[in-house]
């Protein structure tokens, strides 16, 4: 298929919160102690929450930007693209891009908003992720209808208000949960006990899909603290599989039939290989091991409950039908260094040269729609949504790489692991 | 290729040490402290060197017996089959599974002999290590001429030491070295500082291949404590790709254009990813990490450099041109749990339905003896090398599944992570 007919709606993109975001969101009790946007004497903009101070890290909010200037230093909100973070922008950068919808993770709170979480002020807790889950869906995925999948962030100390927030927000017309693929690691219960099952049983009622991203445990690959930082970005979406590894054998697949979960900046050519190795260790091990799918094999379960996604990978385009055609979804990446902004399309057409014109379109945007339940054709006709229409659309709008470099940073080449672990949970 | 007609060098089986290792090769005043065998009060064999006890696993020793009959707990020698641990034994099952040749790691010391790298003096660790490596090559694979693979242990704690003895079993003719796939993890320094460097150029000077074996950082992938052991079978293989990202970006890729390391049981279905992913994060994020490999690709650099291994994988059939079909080749992994003894030529018949006969030969041994400096046709006509040659020979050697339980040990199903990595360290 050519890029500009494509259709394109992305699972996996950020945003960069805006400092405005909780202004008038949270009871007049809390004003004071609402995350809030300081900038620090370096000059970075970071953000300030129950004594925890997050900077933006420039890695993630890089698109745009020559990849010179990539790198792990805090950044300021006038060192990024602004289509990171003010969502005008950010439409007339899809728009250019040519994709139609995006879902949107967030950014300093934590993919599983562990900051919240962490507050001893459970109160305060909750009234600034539900802050943050109500401005998601009115003032971000609100402002253009039709063009975000909206979602949100989980409870992560109270199942049973876990369980009532998805509910809330379902309501809203919200159906993407971003949780932690590793709760454990987190230091709440494992996949493995029951504690969770409130939310389960609301994710399934709601048929709200679980989003569980990269990274999202805090947990870096980290080989050895002096290993170059590459290590770490070459494993990143590999390390997805252990999470997978982990729902796959628990009890949550096996109790919770309903529950769709998204293995969000993934990859998929590594899922031939596991399914595989699913299935040979379920077929091996089972008789000592305990483990029970009835009727069905390992490999058939996951293509029922996971979907999986990639930006542009070569491997899982060959081995599409070995993955599973109906579980694949495309994904942007927009803004972190891993993008393929504003490109994508091009690239998916290299990449998927030679593939049918049906199954190009599951992969681009019919798998994401189904999935979590997103209707982008009830918002502007089909024919308004082709790559093409929409580039159309952006008219004269800027994508050339420019330098966003005011010289406030001193960039420095052979970065190491535990520089990255560091600043990740500072 | 018919079953039959295969010729088949494992790079991946597993000797059980019988209790007469170190008898008559450690000096006499060492005679007290090398390690030895003892029946513990469960009636389990177990080593006991150093103050550490340790047993054998019963996964690891469960080669043709019932699939109800493995688990974790530690077993006795007359709970094995005997080609565990008896060479000659071991010849006749080999026979019987029609597999010419196989390289043989060690199970008590732990694949980097880290048991004996433990010990406080040195010259005691010394003496074992050697006295070990001496038995390996002299009544071990020396008992058989060209029908095993010599493999020598490692120094961990001195790289000169560890130089000279790599030098030394090279001039007995072993070019595998056994070493750990992180000895950062480990405690000792990393890739990516110049300790080993003695050690690097000891390999290859003298051609030694650097083995390295999932899970020979001792560090297992523990999702949670009360993960099933399912989880943890299930991404063994996949965990060493943490290695070869580890090794890909290290200093000792770039600085010893000669050393060549292999993967072992690490499987090959997930490696076209793997390769994709490196030259993705090379090219997107070099310009601001600094690494350099000159004018190649990282996968060029890979395939130069590592040789991967499969039981029976049929994506990694599938993709061998992908990974590069000089750089894989099989393994039986015997008396390991996963292992496909003695079934393993029809396996690969299947999963290599319609390879060229010259793709299966290099699969199944030519890239094993290339590699490895292993000529097993110096010792036996290429006729009598074959499947076919070696099942006439063994006659009629039972290689029926029966059960080696006593009743001494009460099974449990439902084997937790936690369970596993407490015996793996204990």
């Amino acid at each position: 298929m050519k890029a500009n007919d494509m259709i394109l709606v992305s699972v996996d993109d950020h945003l960069v919160e805006p400092p405005t975001l909780f202004e008038g969101r949270v009871p007049a009790r809390f004003a004071d102690q609402a995350p809030k946007v300081v900038t620090d004497d370096s000059g970075a903009d970071v953000w300030v929450f129950n004594g925890a101070v997050i900077p933006n890290i420039g890695l993630n909010a890089v698109a745009g930007r020559p990849k010179e200037e990539y790198g792990i230093e805090p950044t300021a909100f006038d060192e990024m693209r602004p289509g990171c973070w003010d969502v005008h922008e950010r439409v007339k950068d899809m728009n250019a891009g040519g994709v139609l919808a995006s879902m949107n993770f967030p950014s300093f709170p934590g993919f599983a908003a562990r900051l919240f979480a962490a507050a001893e002020d459970k109160d305060l807790a909750l009234a600034v992720l539900q802050a943050y889950n109500d401005w998601h869906v009115e003032e971000w995925s609100g402002a253009y209808p039709g063009r975000f999948i909206p979602m949100a962030l989980p409870i992560l100390w109270d199942p049973e208000l876990a369980a009532a927030e998805v509910r809330r927000m379902a309501a809203k017309g919200c159906h993407s949960l971003t949780f932690t693929e590793n709760p454990s690691a987190l230091g709440y219960p494992s996949f493995h006990e029951d504690y969770w099952d409130p939310l389960w049983t609301a994710l399934c009622d709601t048929s709200t899909v679980m989003s569980v991203h990269l990274g999202s445990s805090g947990r870096l690959a980290v080989t050895a603290p002096n290993a170059p930082v590459d290590v770490m970005i070459t494993l990143q979406p590999m390390n997805i599989c252990a999470a997978a590894a982990d729902l796959m054998w628990s009890r949550v697949i096996k109790e919770f039939p309903d529950l769709r979960i998204a293995l969000s900046e993934g990859g998929t050519g590594w899922i031939p290989y596991f399914l595989d190795r699913l299935d040979r260790t379920y077929e091996m091990h089972h008789l000592w091991t305990g483990q029970d799918f009835g009727d069905k094999t390992p490999s058939e379960v996951f293509r029922e409950r996971f979907l999986t996604c990639f930006i542009a990978d070569p491997v899982g385009v060959k081995l599409r039908h070995d993955i599973g055609i109906d579980n694949i979804a495309w994904e942007c990446d927009y803004p972190h260094s891993d993008s393929s902004w504003p490109d994508a399309a091009e690239g998916l057409e290299r990449v998927m040269a030679g593939v049918p014109d049906d199954e190009v379109a599951k992969i681009t945007f019919e798998n994401a729609c189904r999935w979590y339940s997103f209707d982008p054709f009830a918002h502007r006709s089909r024919e308004q949504c082709s790559v093409g229409a929409l580039r159309a659309e952006a008219g004269d709008h800027d994508v050339s790489i420019k330098s966003f470099d005011h010289g406030r940073v001193e960039k420095k080449v052979g970065v190491r692991a535990l520089d990255v672990a560091e600043r990740a949970t500072a």
